[in-house]
């Protein structure tokens, strides 16, 4: 997608802090983070929210990429937050699909 | 395990609000609910947390029918949000996978 963000990121045509980075899946961290470790995991490839998924391995790979960053960043023992945001009300900011890994402070609840 | 509240709904011990149950996953409403809809998805079996899942494919199953039920709730137009909770930092209250899905109103950023 030409206009997107986040696929100008994953071409390099954006600058940003890249955590991860695997033929699927690249995490870096957010620009306005919203806790001490703020980190975003997309797919490589332009999808525009979770409601456009259509191959739910995707979830193993996303998901499971923000999970074993967590613990390779030690953030099992403390804890952490994954989010998900799907259009407007979800709080959808930029439409290719991120997940959120939020971490460093008591995340309180309501979750937003 | 025996004194999950969770397990316990899973073999009908506990009532709940029972949204979708195949082989592997659960879904009811949650008890507290911070959103008009809020529906939690849990694996049968036992995990304790995301940091304890050991076969990524579970995400598939878990968020894959997170957003096939939004999808079936007509969430999708408006938008909806998921979270994971793992450990006390990251809010979570109960030591058995669950993910949150929470729609109907607009959700705000921070996500806690």
């Amino acid at each position: 997608m030409e206009d997107c963000i986040f696929c100008k990121i994953v071409k390099g045509e954006i600058p940003s802090n890249i955590i991860y980075s695997d033929e699927k899946i690249m995490a870096f961290r957010d620009v306005d983070p919203q806790a001490p470790t703020h980190i975003l995991f997309i797919p490589r490839d332009h999808v525009a929210s979770s409601a456009a998924v259509r191959d739910n391995s995707l979830w193993s790979d996303l998901v499971g990429c923000a999970v074993k960053t967590a613990h390779e960043l030690g953030l099992d023992p403390k804890g952490y937050r994954m989010v998900i945001n799907t259009g407007s009300e979800g709080g959808q900011s930029v439409p290719h699909l991120h997940l959120h890994l939020l971490a460093g402070r008591n995340l309180g609840w309501p979750p937003g």
